[in-house]
């Protein structure tokens, strides 16, 4: 029920979903039941074998504060989704609704997997040949140096199993290159990150890097996450504006403008994020993934099969795994 | 000697400051005598009265180590320049050399002002209408509440009176714009704000509000700064690569390209530093502008022209003041 277009959008994308994700399990829409059924009616979806609907009677809004939003609404759709991960009933949720309740829910009702303190959201970002991913993007506001080393753990195989990157270079988000940059926090974990031997660990790379795609995964605690997601975000809806603005100044630029419109139609389409759909909650014990709220059936879709594919793949058992055999040399002064 | 165009941008942007800055006293060249002797000789200055030479024959390298180069070259340019303003024979200092190498030298000579522990780094950002100061952008890697408390009173001055904001609106940079968001350290500096009664504080703001402009002064600490800043650069380069690779995929949009020429210089002028030439050290017990290493001789030319307003208007003096009339109440549980 989560989202700027539930529940048909969200409906739609399952329908979709249904259709076209090979082995694709049953689906439980969780939500407004005469709503879900209305829609599931628009699409010729009201029978289809796959599809159950579990009643869930309230709704977290997109705006509410999260913490009281999931401790008031024990109703609330996102966690009755997450109660029937609890219990067995459902491999993974997928939700378009708000971020921080879709988190709270799931840390509540699945706490984290076994080694791990802390979920990140894994959020994709383009680079000039691809897409890298970026975690912590805001799960926690304070991580400790061995997060941030779980987070590059939970981000390789993510790279490695989702994005298909056979070996995934990480990289450390810092203010500088050099191997002596940072702030204590990255400085420790850049210490314990250079101890991991299975990691591709290419050092430090500083906000300009991250976009050259020379890293595949970047590890960062949730605040600054957080900040460069949303910095990249405003920077981008700036300059498509300013440039929106500067086109309608004369005819002839808007003719330009009108002229190269397949270049600024593709130019936009690097930041869709409709292609993988949504971003993990990496390190929760269950699969959760957050579509965008301003989702649309494609974008669901393609969550739900990226989700069917991180349980089909096990991802969580790996991650668990790869945790266990950390092991860190004791820390030595200097 | 600083920068990618030394000695010659610089000497030309002197050259171009005693024409036309109003009230500009003596400037002095520092660095290789012979060099800008010849450089004078070129644009007709050899025997201007406002301009001296000091020589120094050492260079600091745009990508030295600062501390290692500080210490080994005693008569590297950064150090002479520091050096005259400390013995009081110079009122500030340009440079568009090494970073932290101008940070080094400026806090090993000049030290802080009185009440002030850190120097902060405040940056130009463009926003929709306008211009906004981040600081600080990268001077320290970890900074305290008070530190920022400190970064913001120097700000507010410095919209006032070098960007002529009356009343600057002053945000902390934070992962949500709600009042509890943030990490330990913005959620004591976001208890500290409030409580200056001359800063204008709008509270918390996210990444994406910063080019909104809804802020005049953002505070963060310079890790994060320098992550905003790098991941700014970073994206618009990445996507004005991009919009040519798509522009030159058929003459059809090469064409529209062309045509709107016009507009996407428009754009790209948005991120232009030359018009305030350099960002300043604030806090530091003496004038110092930086200029970004690229700079040509109209970026050099302002930034003697801010640093001059920054002299005349004695805005240290006003940080000194400002920040000794702070007063916050006791820190209080929960």
């Amino acid at each position: 029920m989560g989202g700027d277009h539930a529940p048909r959008a969200l409906v739609r994308g399952v329908g979709e979903a249904v259709d076209s994700v090979a082995g694709l399990g049953p689906v439980t829409l969780v939500g407004d039941e005469a709503a879900i059924r209305r829609e599931l009616a628009l699409i010729g979806k009201a029978d289809h074998p796959l599809l159950g609907i579990v009643h869930a009677p309230e709704v977290v809004g997109m705006d509410e504060p999260p913490s009281a939003a999931i401790r008031a609404k024990k109703r609330s759709s996102i966690t009755v989704a997450m109660e029937l991960v609890k219990q067995g009933q459902a491999a993974a949720v997928v939700s378009a609704g708000n971020t921080g309740a879709t988190l709270m829910a799931a840390t509540v009702k699945l706490r984290t997997l076994p080694g791990i303190e802390r979920a990140a959201i894994a959020t994709l970002l383009p680079h000039r040949r691809g897409r890298f991913v970026m975690l912590d993007s805001g799960a926690n506001s304070e991580a400790k140096p061995e997060h941030l080393v779980h987070f590059a753990v939970m981000g390789d195989i993510y790279a490695r199993h989702i994005l298909g990157i056979a070996k995934p270079r990480v990289g450390l988000l810092s203010n500088g290159t050099e191997d002596e940059k940072g702030n204590e926090l990255t400085k420790a974990a850049f210490g314990l990150l250079r101890q991991v031997p299975t990691l591709e660990f290419v050092g430090n790379v500083e906000g300009n890097c991250l976009f050259e795609g020379k890293v595949d995964v970047v590890v960062c605690d949730g605040f600054t996450g957080n900040v460069v997601l949303k910095t990249a975000e405003g920077l981008a809806k700036l300059l498509s504006r300013l440039l929106k603005e500067k086109l309608k100044k004369n005819p002839l630029r808007l003719m330009g403008g009108m002229l190269a419109y397949g270049a600024l139609r593709e130019l936009r389409q690097i930041g869709d994020y409709t292609e993988y759909g949504g971003a993990p909650f990496l390190g929760v014990n269950g699969v959760v993934f957050k579509c965008h709220g301003g989702s649309n059936a494609k974008a669901v879709r393609n969550a739900i099969r990226v989700a069917h594919e991180f349980v089909s793949r096990d991802i969580n058992n790996q991650i668990v795994r790869s945790v266990q055999a950390l092991h860190f040399a004791p820390a030595t002064a200097g």
